[in-house]
């Protein structure tokens, strides 16, 4: 089978390319390598079943010549960018709901049904079911970010029941593991490097996250496209437990060995529209038979350790 | 108060524009009168308080331009085609959701902060909860424009939780009334005056559909503005009754007073992406205290005395 990946350089992307690859599949990676990064391709790039497209998801035409040939698209490409949403409401609305619409429609022009899309737990907004399940009470969005994702699935949904495709949808925690770039740990990590007697944190230090270490991730993913198959499948990705800031800045320090004196920003919330509790219920997935491998605590010290091995990527921003 | 409507020509907005003047308001209308039409706005021309500017919302210069001045927007322009999404995709994605982001965009640049915004019952594809009410379990998308609806709506909520602005969102059954110009009245009766002896239905004629007036339809929405008082305030609006498509043909050729043969296209589908059974719970604007003067068959029959009396419209498209 060949399969086209939009995002193939990101963090999940080039996980998702090494591990598909090592399946016997043939991939074509496409990416715009603004975020995601050609160091992460050095294995995929190695095996001559991988053919690699630099392109924008935002080029129409390059993206359904590129998609050409391919029998399924796993679409990661993303502005992944929740924090920042306010100081730019275009970048969502155009790299996630736009995008979007130019994958399903170039997979139309190609006459490919079958797609895996990364979703988002922040699409469950402020929601008073906790944990939340796929079918919680219809939310109300609190993020651009949250927003952009909910038309996304709603894009993609509606394509199914239109024009006959199948699609897997995945809403995840935040993922954590090797080639993670983006998000509290790296901050922190970064921070902490330049230096480690203080730290600042967002909020109060009481948000409360779950997270799930990437390969467990790809695992129930693939599980999922294996045994799901409803017209659109839902599913919500994440560990049973959940940890506070504080909790996982402790696991960092201890783990670096610092001691780094503590400062809040304050306010229940991180940032404008952060929800203060993600935490999902995972039945559905269970039900199929994932369970993750990792806790928290080990994903979060797994993503530690390839930040210290990996430097380079506090550089490349 | 100056109250900025956008699709102010159309059906559902040049009521609203004729009843604002009414009250006092000033008006700045907008509409690139595609579907709207100037007919329709003959009462307001005359007002000093209306000024009409010709314009589309995919014009994020003229539009931000047009609302200097105002303090309130109503936004009703739309792509409202639900039946042929899949002829023409890129239609919904750019007059629904790229025109909702744009008018968000000049709603900030001009510091507006309250928004009233038509949304549909189609966001909630084929529930399993009928009644529906607004805190329905997540719905899965079966339309097209249901899909941009959706995205309308999580644009709208992260702008209000992101840049402070109160919006009041509605999700309409479908609205009757006078100027009522697109949907199953008007194809019936534009197909009886061509043969008043045979009549095609889609879908098997068993389809059950709720419908509302639209005069009660824009009271429970000033009511609503008036009354609600959260970041964003969303409100089912229907009837509390639901009718068959074959009862309101009964209606409609009994009014007519022609008898035509019934033929039954099949399925119990109208069109891809149709819903058989739309019927909303309407207890949280109920709690307002608003309840529709009109019964469906009234509603429907003074669609056709409309449609009757104004034989124009059918020429117009």
């Amino acid at each position: 089978m060949r399969i086209f990946i939009t995002g193939c350089a990101g963090f999940i992307g080039s996980n998702l390319t090494d591990r598909l690859l090592r399946e016997g599949h043939e991939i074509t990676g496409y990416d715009n390598l603004t975020t995601g990064s050609m160091e992460f391709l050095k294995e995929a790039e190695q095996n001559k079943a991988f053919t690699f497209v630099q392109g924008d998801i935002l080029d129409p035409d390059l993206l359904t010549d590129s998609m050409r040939q391919c029998d399924f698209v796993y679409h990661l490409a993303a502005n992944a960018d929740v924090r920042f949403g306010t100081d730019h409401p275009r970048k969502d609305l155009e790299q996630n709901t736009i995008g979007t619409f130019n994958v399903l429609e170039s997979m139309r022009k190609n006459k490919i049904r079958r797609i895996v899309f990364s979703s988002t737990g922040s699409i469950y907004g402020e929601t008073v079911v906790i944990p939340t399940p796929e079918n919680a009470p219809f939310p109300v969005q609190t993020s651009l970010y949250g927003a952009s994702k909910l038309a996304c699935e709603g894009l993609i949904a509606a394509y199914c029941e239109g024009f006959g495709l199948q699609a897997w949808i995945f809403r995840f925690v935040s993922i954590l593991g090797e080639r993670y770039t983006h998000g509290h740990v790296f901050d922190f990590y970064k921070n902490l490097l330049a230096n480690p007697r203080e730290l600042r944190l967002l909020g109060d230090g009481h948000q409360k996250k779950s997270y799930l270490y990437v390969q467990d991730c790809l695992d129930a993913i693939f599980l999922a496209v294996d045994k799901a198959e409803e017209k659109v499948n839902i599913f919500n990705l994440g560990t049973d437990e959940y940890c506070e800031i504080n909790d996982s800045v402790k696991w960092i320090t201890g783990h670096l060995g610092c001691d780094p004196a503590l400062t809040y920003a304050g306010g229940t919330r991180g940032w404008i529209g952060d929800n203060p509790f993600i935490f999902l219920d995972c039945a559905k997935i269970h039900g199929l038979g994932w369970t993750p491998k990792l806790k928290i605590k080990e994903a979060v010290i797994k993503t530690t350790e390839f930040l210290a091995n990996n430097q380079w990527v506090f550089k490349e921003k």
